[in-house]
């Protein structure tokens, strides 16, 4: 698979953008992308995004996470009439439910925040493989019937969607803070 | 003219750790580094961590996170008798505290997960650095003494502390499953 880093902005960029290292220049790069073309996302693609994902780190290394990939044009279409984000799902021509075992969860706190690392790490690998992502939380508002859409066990916790696909042409924008706003402290 | 099939890698190595994307190499060569040097960790080397987590999606971009960056010795160490790893905390020239500000909160389970989205990026920036990081979560059981120890509002939930060094000679494991494992369904 051949990755394909979208271009870098020529001018450097407030909020430290502007790094020489490829991986801080990809953390501070990336955007939640929500309109991509119609080419299709492979499933080496998806499973090369799930390995990433799979490196994040988790608490007693529990590893609690699980996937299910989906591709297929009646299941995504299903899925948007679920969220209010409906056009996003109806977009992308590939999506991932990210899922928690609760057989596995050890931790409610850092079971969830290790689904956030894991998260993370999808969504830079997405953007290393040349794709757009975006991380779709409202739909837990509909877990339950998103579970049984995809035939999942009860057991599998719904964590967060997230849909993909090749960016649509555009301008993304973010907006943090200014780091001081963050700093409470240093000692 | 036969259709050529992609081709496949001709060594694939164990945990996809065979990556020429350096994103994709970076995620899946990050470890959690226990032992440091005793080289310091400059104050603008936390910072550059600190704002690596701060590009970490949050839900309706609240940014929630806030941190307490540690390099003053004494702190250190009696930050190290809240925690089972006391050997890793006495030995980490520098650690960073992360918080949630409750104010700042509007969804327990969205608001961890976007902590561990921070607190993955703060990870691969420190790597990128040439830095060691782990990421701490044991000692949430003493989070109340941590707060006031770092003399920090009430209103900020500490999440997890990162401590940080340079990687001390050694090597570093690290397992997962299997991919099949994780991946429940593709449809």
């Amino acid at each position: 698979m051949q990755p394909q880093p979208r271009p870098r902005p020529q001018t450097p960029k407030p909020n430290g953008q502007d790094h020489q290292h490829p991986v801080l220049a990809a953390i501070s790069r990336r955007r939640s992308i929500r309109d991509y073309t119609a080419a299709e996302v492979t499933e080496e693609a998806l499973r090369e995004i799930v390995r990433a994902g799979t490196w994040a780190p988790s608490g007693i290394n529990n590893q609690p996470w699980r996937f299910v990939l989906i591709r297929d044009e009646q299941t995504r279409k299903q899925l948007a009439e679920l969220t209010k984000y409906r056009r996003i799902v109806l977009s992308a021509p590939a999506l991932i439910a990210v899922f928690l075992d609760r057989d596995a969860m050890y931790d409610q706190v850092k079971d969830h925040q290790a689904a956030g690392a894991c998260l993370q790490n999808m969504l830079l690998a997405a953007e290393a493989l040349g794709l757009g992502a975006v991380w779709l939380g409202q739909i837990l508002q509909n877990k339950e019937q998103v579970r049984q859409l995809l035939e999942v066990e009860q057991k599998h916790d719904l964590m967060a969607v997230v849909a993909l696909g090749h960016p649509a042409p555009g301008e993304q924008r973010a907006q943090r803070k200014p780091l001081e706003e963050f700093i409470l402290k240093s000692i």
